[in-house]
């Protein structure tokens, strides 16, 4: 668990939006973060130097918002980058996962020469829910048997107990907590 | 224009995967350059080496693939990161532009509230193509009368002659030429 304290600078700049993108969600937009040039990189510096000494030698990220510091921090911990994407996005052979959402269902991608077998991988979202898009990343990335995987976030929504369904083998960490 | 030899490398990397999104259509799939960490921080390095003395304050991407090297290039910039979507994904008040396709139409949106009139922007995105996104970007862009901005992509397909559509008044620089 983060220091609250710790990223009172980050939680502080993220917006409320009331109501979306439906009644009574309390959506956590974190552009009014990302925006101001101190936040975005000490946001970026924190994760990677948590991850430094991990020897992560992939970041897979979730589309679209997970791309943004998910890019930043395969730069900074010099690993490559792999994109989670949804279904019919990459263009190369993918492995394909279909998960559950409140209604109805979503699938998501990733590309069958993404990983190999001696990767450690960082995998990044910008925000945990209820985890299930996590879980189904989880899954893409075990058809590569990889050495190891962390999971980070830039915000978790603590109410919703994503780590219940993601469950306790992974290392999870997340800067700011709602 | 890049010098061709100095990018080998990364083109080298770029796949070719042919009827992709329909048929005809020669897609250019950097998502196996971004996986090897070599390739993944020369590219940002290369980019950022070229920005870093015209004081860009914000980097400004465009959905999905322009989020991933745009996030590396905030970060390495020291620049804020903007989020150029499409319709209905940004949360708050939005500056909207709708432009043609080759069937029908896209809307791209900004949000009220990312940019100031003192900022330089750089705008990212993967791939420079027919052109028509970009414009539509630098017209949501030109709501906020900022001071300077530049234009950078990955890869551009000199065959389309986006320039053309973009324009001369505007620095662009593209690291791939095909």
């Amino acid at each position: 668990m983060s220091n609250p304290e710790k990223f009172k600078f980050l939680k502080e700049s993220i917006r409320n939006v009331p109501d979306f993108p439906k009644k009574g969600i309390q959506f956590k937009d974190i552009t009014t973060a990302l925006k101001i040039p101190a936040v975005f990189k000490s946001t970026v510096n924190h994760i990677a130097e948590y991850y430094k000494t991990k020897g992560i030698t992939k970041v897979v990220a979730i589309e679209s918002r997970g791309f943004i510091v998910g890019g930043a921090l395969a730069a900074k911990l010099e690993a490559g980058f792999v994109p989670v994407r949804k279904k019919g996005k990459l263009p190369a052979e993918t492995y394909s996962r279909t998960y559950s959402l409140e209604y109805g269902e979503d699938t998501l991608e990733i590309h069958k020469d993404a990983l190999e077998k001696d990767d450690i991988v960082l995998l990044h979202d910008d925000l945990l829910a209820t985890g299930g898009t996590t879980v189904a990343s989880v899954d893409l990335i075990k058809n590569f048997q990889i050495k190891n995987i962390f999971i980070n976030y830039i915000v978790e929504l603590d109410f919703l107990n994503g780590r219940g369904l993601i469950g306790n083998e992974y290392d999870i960490y997340s800067l700011v907590h709602f």
